[in-house]
């Protein structure tokens, strides 16, 4: 099931904002506010990696997004799977939860990367960074200013 | 590309040795000698789900084996995805290689699974508990005995 | 003492849930919750592996179950204890408890077996995947379906 | 002393290298090759944030790179400090040398960025995944195509 | 903004306390109960090195302080940058927040400068040893006593 | 296969050096040259908590040995299965052998006992204050002097 | 100041309790409860190796105890400095405390002795464990029973 | 036993470099040699805390020296003990040696100092930062100019 979580968008979205669960949702908000301040149009979905892979592909494969932000915590192989099934950058978003492991296990997940198929991770529930990375990204293409 | 590594089946396989690298030979051929003397007939694939993401599930969808034994490193999504696309038992092996993290990123990207998911982790590059863990699970079944 | 937690089993069990301390029922409990769902006949016990060595020994020797979920915290020892006593699938759960090591203790003393005793380990506190990777195991054998 | 690594530019660079001390020097050419490779323009400089802090500002905001890759060890600030100086995208890469805590001090010094001032962290000693994710963005706006 | 959060200096001060956000005020306060206790003339700053780079390295250029006390949490890059726009001692003290990660990321980003900008690391959270630390080194110089 | 590996007792042993495995023989030496020097009878097994278990629990209840050193690598549960199985001091070695993760593996195996079974851990691969230990033990009952 | 915290000896003390602070007396309380329920005399002191050194030693050596009980976190020195002063046996509990670095820090610093200055470690809080070591200490000179 | 490594002091020393063991001594001449640089006079002893406790006491309390290094590894309890006799500034280094947990347990052992006993942690192995810290420390005293 692709829920739409946030249907602000008027225009063809340039970020896809992807949560690995609901349990997520706190840290996409983050993300959502500082690219609605940015007036950048995105969409959020939920769509995990291990129990909607299918789902997630035909997801990635048909967006007009030009950036992806995946937000997922444990075995984090959320933004690794986008990166595998696009071209476009992926910015990953580690989550710690109420675990205490601390967010290091999806840290991990997410940015040892095998050389090939990047994920640009930032900090452990940052999920404003991730905004603010997907921001700077399209300003080079001069989207979203 | 998918290389057949072993060719030695005769019949069809039971378990299915998947590596994400070839640089994870050393790991699996630990394998292939348990299950070699216990007369588990076994197929050996280099599929990485990060490079490979749709030979990887092709693979998965069409094989006999009963069983996955998936070997891999850093963020070691190969166990996970797998079990995302089948029913079957999927077994992870994370390895160190010569990496000055010890394979705690891979061992915590095999072992961490959302739930629903599962993955039996066994060892950090302790190819041969992979190879015992699918017999044990084989003789449950009266299968390669 | 064998304390005996849940005896809703009417006919003979398939998979035994040990506990290695009555502060771990919660996780036990995610597991039964899927057992039940799913049809499987088990039974669940409260056995340590440092406090009570011979009573474990005795039970994993008599009971007819097929697949073994060993639930531990700490220096997490029941699930390779009674890999070392059984040729059957033995499954771990490494429990965090309140503890501020975050269940790494338990993880990496359930993981780290010695090559010749598996052990399945799945994530930190992951009564359901222990459940689902059991049923995973029977379905080979086409039990428990 | 802004030393000149690398002067195969022939048209303004869109990405500068930037390593933090000249022992980075084997991941800076991980990222070399692939950008090479790719026909992007690049250049490569040795700055330290620590050591030559008013150098590197000066050339950040000098430079024509869309995109900065920053490579450090240690207590690695370089990328963060590279962020805070410029609105373009900056890329860390945390590099472990022959140390024996593995490079998880650059890791987290280069990944746990306050809010505000992302960095796009790849794996350690990845600087092939810098070079891939630097292309990634870039083809966003059409550029290094 | 250079926020003046004590104003309490009647004469110039001999350390100053820099905090890299407001949220490390329960920080700093432990440090200025100890320099007051022991009548050292201190101010204190909250000028991060992400945010606030210029203002922070003219701050560090213009002040009357022997020591500086740098209190920073995350990719705590603070004290390094005042480390090296200074020859003064420079005290660093690493904040674990209320993140999972226990200030361990702070805490390497801290203490692992590279060779030629020392740094003077205390304990996570520790704003009294920083005092302490302080004090010890004013009394080198027959100051602050 | 209980292996004879010292057999210089010319008395009853009041120390029993076990090892897990056969690689954990150079950290058993290093004890044993300390018991040597002092006068202290001893005798050197190799005994598996996980492969050996009944051989194990039959030597450790048949000993005239008044303290135990177990030396163990990976899940090491020998220490805590002795000390499960004998109401004398048994000290405990976490051994690191070659792997990346540095013997924290065998440490907080040994070291996180449940309540009522405790286990004295000595440093990683210092087999030489274990027998250290084990003589400071054995002279509060005025033994081995 | 050497503050005398219980006062139920009656005879000489066979077993010393130092805590570091007296932060510390919750796992303080727990070793005395299991010394009191064996009937061993025991007397517990706060004692700092960092604010308290020469108390401290004239402490160690001016007690009857044969045993000591040492409970400290942070950079616990104090059963490595305990040990430093004494011949007799040696047991540190490492104190976790709130602190989000869990004990791992007071763990290190008490298990990794230098050859020759051993101390016997329990688990991370474990005051009992300690208590039951001296017990087992005291049962091999035919003391405490 | 004091040993007295180096002897090229002419005049009263400023700074005192401590080795915990002679095995720390390529970590001491990094620090000498900054030292002789600057025309710091120091002098250079090989200590124990733990296996020299006295004799440590006695020369922290007879040098002429305003600085002290010291250099440890393991369970460094050297620093710390040192900080305790003094009221100097104390500066610690922790020695990685060939060990596979790579320093992080003397880097926990010397910064996680309880309140009131500062220590002043420079990186792991970083011998060279230690004396930079001791000139910049002297140069607030207009000492070592």
């Amino acid at each position: 099931m692709i829920e739409l979580v946030s249907s602000i968008i008027m225009v063809a979205p340039l970020v896809s904002i992807i949560m690995g669960s609901s349990s997520d949702k706190a840290i996409a908000t983050k993300a959502e506010k500082i690219l609605d301040a940015s007036g950048i149009p995105f969409e959020t979905k939920i769509l995990s990696a291990h129990r909607q892979p299918t789902e997630l592909v035909d997801y990635v494969n048909s967006t007009s997004s030009e950036v992806f932000i995946c937000i997922a915590g444990l075995a984090a192989a959320l933004p690794g799977v986008v990166a595998a099934h696009t071209e476009k950058p992926v910015i990953g978003v580690p989550v710690s939860g109420n675990r205490a492991i601390g967010g290091m296990d999806a840290l991990l997940s997410i940015v040892q990367m095998p050389s090939g198929v990047p994920v640009a991770c930032v900090g452990i529930d940052n999920g404003k960074n991730a905004a603010h990375l997907a921001i700077r990204i399209l300003h080079v293409a001069g989207k979203g200013e």
